[in-house]
């Protein structure tokens, strides 16, 4: 059984982790028998939006306290994340994703992602363990790889020419399908992006799961098979 | 094709609608081929908790205002609610529904039901319109009705003496059941009282929608049937 680390941006689309797909990545996972442990950075997010009128609010809101909502009260902060208990990482998209762990939203092509996240999505890589982004979750992508790893964000050209820039290898994607990098072993899916419905968006979700599921499956396939045989002839 | 009113409370657990609730029955209308629209009442939230430490904080927010996250802004105030427009209703839960829909969370057997959603809910009830209630949220019922409602909140015997008290007529009920009433035309599932995941909470939502949209589905072909036939003998 594979566990999967799963990392949220606060509540809501406009400033935290998109919710629709926080849940149902949840579900998805439970769906193909995988476990999951939600984490979230303990830092404040960039700001508060009323989501009924799209303005922003004087208010000031944590990241990991508000994140606790969707994951009901299971989290952990980000700092207590230990990739060697974890076969694959997972972050769902919202605009939490593009303004509380990175800053595409404001810096575009000149976007960071938040050093902690960014050290431990590394640790991810260098472990040669699966990452599924959803939404605008992979504009981070490019800052976490040398190499030019292939992702989508749906369609929008605009998102797209900044990752292009960014050094990422943008392929546009319908709502209910995923991109692969097998080299890198990322996979992404536009979900909200391009979703008029949950279930569009569950579509897309339910694949990229099975995609990273399987990724990490293969990944314990090839290294059982580099174990040394004890049936082999010497 | 069935329009459903999706009534909620919040988006938290602890102080307004349970998030996977909400987001599971968004998901199940649409997979079987309903459309809904999301309300909740423009009033101040009992309070607000924090979901990592589960105390109060000192913050206040608007149940309309946080139910417009899970609804992804796409929310309505209930006072717009026009049961005309709509086949049946369903109320999530979480504890918004024990907290700000009704003060069951306090008072117990003594519990009032907001009065501008106990004339929305009256009116669904007068018009013979199906009305389903997940998790905590059927503690209301008994105030709807003057008859005895069959209908469960899962297998806590303390809620359930409150049920009885108040007029409800509890049935036990596992975590991937529902409770039917079909004369008073209420539908129940213990959702969250009793899951132990979401996939637990999924299976009893997806039977509760079901049996909510048969019901409305009822409704029409009686109606129908009753209407003077043109090529009927006279």
């Amino acid at each position: 059984m594979k566990h999967v680390a799963v990392i949220l941006s606060g509540c809501g689309v406009y400033d935290g982790a998109e919710i629709h797909e926080s849940v149902l990545t949840l579900l998805h996972l439970e769906q193909q028998h995988a476990t999951y442990q939600c984490f979230a950075p303990d830092t404040m997010q960039h700001h508060v939006i009323n989501h009924v009128t799209g303005e922003a609010s004087n208010e000031q809101r944590n990241v990991l306290i508000e994140a606790a909502r969707i994951a009901r009260g299971q989290i952990k902060p980000l700092s207590a994340l230990q990739v060697d208990d974890f076969d694959a990482v997972i972050l769902p998209g919202g605009f939490g994703a593009a303004k509380n762990l990175s800053d595409f939203a404001f810096a575009g092509a000149k976007a960071e992602v938040l050093p902690e996240l960014k050290q431990h999505l590394s640790r991810f890589i260098a472990a040669k363990k699966p990452l599924g982004f959803i939404c605008i979750a992979p504009a981070m992508i490019p800052r976490l790889f040398d190499s030019r790893v292939s992702l989508t964000i749906g369609m929008d050209q605009d998102t797209a020419d900044h990752i292009t820039t960014m050094g990422g290898q943008h392929i546009n994607c319908r709502v209910q399908d995923i991109v692969v990098d097998h080299a890198a072993k990322v996979v992404s899916t536009p979900a909200y992006m391009l979703a008029q419905s949950v279930l569009e968006a569950s579509s897309g979700i339910e694949k990229l799961v099975h995609a990273v599921l399987e990724l990490a499956e293969a990944k314990t396939a090839s290294h059982h098979g580099a174990s040394p045989s004890p049936s082999g002839s010497l």
